[in-house]
This record gives structure tokens, C-alpha cells and sequence, in this order.
């Protein structure tokens, strides 16, 4: 096989995969005229993108009503129903619970997650994570970069997932990552997965990491995120970094990691010219690497265009209204 | 007369000015419908923006092609002209001598300037700087924040400008800040402008600075700019940070500064709000604030979209073909 080598913006092409369409091209040209916006409630904006594919193949209940002229799928709760964050939040059970067990989609494998909200809504509404991609809502990670500066230069700490992870098994990681769950804020997220991940203490996270921004971007699943592909998965993943002594460890501490490596910033420059990293977590190194001086304007001349596209304005709302 | 109060969205609103046209709408209600296209010889790519109102003012010479219908404004080089750089850099030079001796547009006020590139052509052509804004292409800054850690919290080395400047007198600005120059590397222009401007050694600059990233966004000049307003201006602002000890001073050291303060976060942030200042300078200020921690996603709620609309992409090409 031949061996890989990608650049730092072949990485960000394999994960910010949804196209940039040119605003000049006729209308009907564009990706996004071929697949549905999914609406809340009395609210004009659209809060998701779905395949046609899985319009067809979704077995809707009553709650949703699908406009194949206008491409909407809308999300209809009568005033009726009373509270529009339970009537919703319901509305998505009774689907999932129907996905789950007609076996629809392989993405949900069967499986119940944890609840995720859709964060630009105007009330409280959760849907479960795994769902959230056949509805194409913005989704948010939190990862956290742990490194250490030594004699020799500066160590950055380098998990590799297990074997037996349904998404991106055996690839490398950041240190600490997750998905932000519905009522959590994202630096909570780290807190908790710090321990559970790398078994760093609270009060060390709490005390010492550096919130450092936000990157963003349109993904399309691929075959390492399990189930179907082409899937729209649009991401907020919130970036933290935390400096360690010589001496403290990262430790696996649930099975989710394999073993955790203390890398150099060349071989972390290696594992991701091999691809070796979670597609994702590749874009939160290659940022680390800009905050840090690592890569430069000097050294790599895409540096503006990488930039730009680690942090992809979304054309979904991100706050309530 | 009212105090302002900004918010940092309200600071990014009113320097990221190029409206984001909904890819979705009809073609002909985009901004960018009504502007023209600035192309190079031999190059399908368009490298800049021009307002209908500029093209229709400017004292063309023979060596730019006009197509109304398909609203670009082509340079012309014949293959007869030999080297397209050389030719394409004496157009325009014939062309600014022009504006200069017949004072068409008040953005030159009859002034030559640096030397400018035009960053995605595919040969090495320049234009002077304040011609650069009339045909909308990519200019690019270099923004050194200067800081200081002590018992009381950070502090922030912050210049006020002159009253002499032609654009932006009197506001706040980046510790040192300027023109990244036709044939000039970000961080060289950092050197050179650290001393002129801050007093600080070239030496300190090249040992202690660490390149942080660049801003990009799309600007159309406002009053403070001076001259025409409404011109497209699509900007890169290379980042870089410097921690210095206490008792080390950022002074004056050309008249285009007139007086540092060392101040507090607080008082950076009360200056943001009430807009003191250089519209583009704020937006540097708030990614500084954005990466050590200061305005996280917990205290800004539009957070994500704050640090999206920092790294706007360019819809110009940064690199050549």
C-alpha cells in the first residue's frame, strides 16, 4: 500500500468537506438546492440540512411535515401541544425510538445516545447525538491540547483510540475530547472528560487551562464516522489548551483510549502527514500549531486559506434569535 | 452627545462590511452582482472588486479592457509587452501617474505610495498602497499586541495615533501595526515596525515573538480611511503576540504615534466599547482577547460566530495558481 502523505490542507479538505458554492454559479447549480432544510416551529431559520436520501428513507411520524417543493422538512408542533421544548423534544423520541427499532439507518446502529441540543433554537429542544447528523443541526466537541515544555523542545500528549470505538477506531486523538451534551457548557465537557480520558485532576483543569477560541466547519460523514456517508455534520469544536510539568502523565482511564504517547511536535507532524489522526482532530493540531508559532506564514503557504477554512462561518444560527 | 456602546459583534459589524449574500437568494440581488470583477492577463481568476462607481471614474489608459456586460476590468498585456510582471506593474504605475496629476480620487490624495502585491497573481506585479482599495484587492497588515503579566493582571501596551495621519487620527491602535509591503515577509514588516514605531530591538522581536495566526476580512472603507467610501477592501492582518517584563517600555519613535499607555484589560475593554479604536485594530485586539482566555464561550454568547466572522475567507485568491 502506498504510504500517504497529506498536506495541512489536504487534512482540513478531508473533513471540511461540504462545498463552498460559488455565490456567481446559476442557483440550481448548487449543493445546497439539492437537499432539505429542516425548520423548527414558528421560526423562519433553518436549523439543519438533510440528504434527500434521508428524507425518503425516514420513517416520519406525524409530528413532521415534509415540503418537497419548498425542499423543507418542519417540525410542527400546534400551539395546542403547549410547551414547544417538550412538544419537540417528544416529537424527536417518538422518531428515534421508530428509527431504532425498524433498524433505518445505520449511523443510529440500533443504539440510544446521549441527549444534544440544537443550540440555535429559541427554546430548549434535545434530540440524541447520534440522530443529530441525519438532521444535519450544528453539533459542538470541546478538545483540550495538553503539551509540556522539555530540555529537547516542546511534548504534546497523544492518545490513540481503542480498537472497539464505533467512530475512528485506533486513529490518534487530541488529549481530551467530547461532545458537548445538551445543558452542558463546553468547558464543563472538559472538566468531566479530562478525568474520565486522561485522568487529569479538576482542580489542575479548572486552575490552569487556557480557553483558545472555537474552530468550525461543514463536514460530510465519511466512512470512519460509521453508518452512512455524505451525511451534513456542521461543528463547533471549542479549543482549550493546557501546559504540564515534565513528570505529570496523561493515563487512560475508561476503555475508550488504547495508550496515550508523549510526542514531539515532529512526530505529531508525521502522524498527521500519514493521516493517522481522527479527521477532525487533525484540524484542532493544526490549529495548535498556528497559535503556537509552529506553522507559520513563512513556512506554509496556504497559511491564510488554512486559517480561513478552520474556522468556516456557519449558515446555520448558532444562538437563539 | 450619546456615548457609544459596542459589543464585539458590533466591532466586527462595522469592520467585516461585505455583505454575506444567502447562497440561495436569486442571483441578481447579490452585492457582489452589481461590482466588477478585476482580472490579470492570462489568469481566469478574479483578483479584486471594483465599485461601478470607480470604473466609471477612473482615467483608464489603453492598457485595461472594459467589458460592461460581463462587469470585469481586464490588464491587458499582449504577449508583444515580454514579461507580463513588468508590464503589468508599468500599467498601473502609467495609470496611478494619471489619478495622481488629474486628482480623480480623494483615497490617493495626490500621493504616491508603497509598493503593494497583488498576492494571488501567478507573477510578481505591484500597484501602490492606496491605489490597492480602488481595485479591491487582497492587502495584507502585520499586528504586534505587546503585553505584560503583573501582580495586578494583565496590562496592554496600547499607542494612540497621531492627529496628522490621513486615516484614522487619534484612535487606539495595535501596539505596533503596519503595511505588509510588495516583496516583504509579515514578520519582517513586524521588525522593521517595532522599532519605528515602539522602540523595541529587533533583537527582542525575533527571539521572543510567537506568530499567532491572521484575521481576514472584508472591509469597505468607512470615513476614518479617508477618501471614497464604500471601496472594497478584503484584508489579511497577521497576528503576533509579545510578552515583555515590567519596566521594559513600548515609546514613540516617529511621529506617526502620539503616546503609549500601559492599561489594564478592563480599561482595553471600556476603550472597545466606546469605539476609540481604528475600526480594523479592535477586531486584533478581540482575537487576542479570544486566544489567552479572556472572552470565552461562556462569557460571549455569540462567541462562535464572533470568531468565524475573524477569519472571514476571501473570495479572491491569497496564493498563486
Amino acid at each position: 500500500m502506498a504510504s500517504t502523505t497529506k498536506s495541512y490542507l489536504d487534512l482540513i479538505n478531508d473533513c471540511d468537506r461540504f462545498p463552498y458554492d460559488d455565490p456567481l454559479k446559476p442557483l440550481g447549480d448548487h449543493f445546497w438546492c439539492q437537499i432539505y432544510q429542516f425548520m423548527l416551529p414558528e421560526d423562519p431559520r433553518t436549523h439543519g440540512f438533510m440528504l434527500a436520501s434521508t428524507v425518503k428513507k425516514m420513517p416520519w411520524t406525524s409530528d413532521f411535515v415534509i415540503d418537497h417543493k419548498a425542499r423543507t422538512v418542519r417540525l410542527f408542533s400546534s400551539k395546542d401541544n403547549g410547551d414547544p421544548a417538550t412538544a419537540c423534544t417528544t416529537a424527536f423520541s417518538k422518531l428515534i425510538q421508530r428509527i431504532i427499532d425498524e433498524d433505518t439507518f445505520r449511523v443510529i446502529h440500533g443504539t440510544h445516545s446521549e441527549p444534544y441540543p440544537i443550540i440555535g433554537a429559541n427554546f430548549s429542544v434535545s434530540m440524541e447525538r447520534y440522530a443529530s447528523t441525519l438532521f444535519g443541526i450544528v453539533s459542538r466537541g470541546a478538545h483540550l491540547t495538553v503539551y509540556t515544555k522539555t530540555a529537547s523542545g516542546m511534548k504534546i500528549w497523544v492518545p490513540r483510540r481503542s480498537s472497539n470505538l464505533f467512530t475512528y477506531p485506533n486513529c490518534l486523538d487530541t488529549t481530551v475530547a467530547g461532545g458537548v451534551a445538551f445543558g452542558e457548557g463546553s468547558f464543563e465537557c472538559i472538566v468531566r472528560e479530562a478525568d474520565e480520558e486522561a485522568s487529569l485532576p479538576e482542580d489542575l483543569i479548572r486552575k490552569q487551562v487556557v480557553h483558545c477560541g472555537c474552530i468550525s466547519y461543514m463536514g460530510l460523514n465519511d466512512r470512519g464516522g460509521g453508518g452512512e456517508t455524505g451525511l451534513i455534520a456542521p461543528d463547533i469544536m471549542f479549543v482549550y489548551d493546557l501546559e504540564i510539568p515534565e513528570g505529570v502523565v496523561c493515563k487512560q482511564n475508561d476503555d475508550e483510549v488504547k495508550e496515550f504517547y508523549l510526542m514531539t511536535v515532529g512526530e505529531v507532524k508525521e502522524c498527521l502527514a500519514r493521516a493517522e489522526f481522527k479527521t477532525n482532530s487533525a484540524l484542532v493540531m493544526i490549529d495548535f500549531f498556528i497559535r503556537h508559532g509552529i506553522i507559520t506564514a513563512e513556512s506554509e503557504k496556504n497559511y491564510a486559506d488554512i486559517i480561513a477554512r478552520l474556522h468556516r462561518r456557519l449558515p446555520l444560527p448558532t444562538t437563539p434569535q
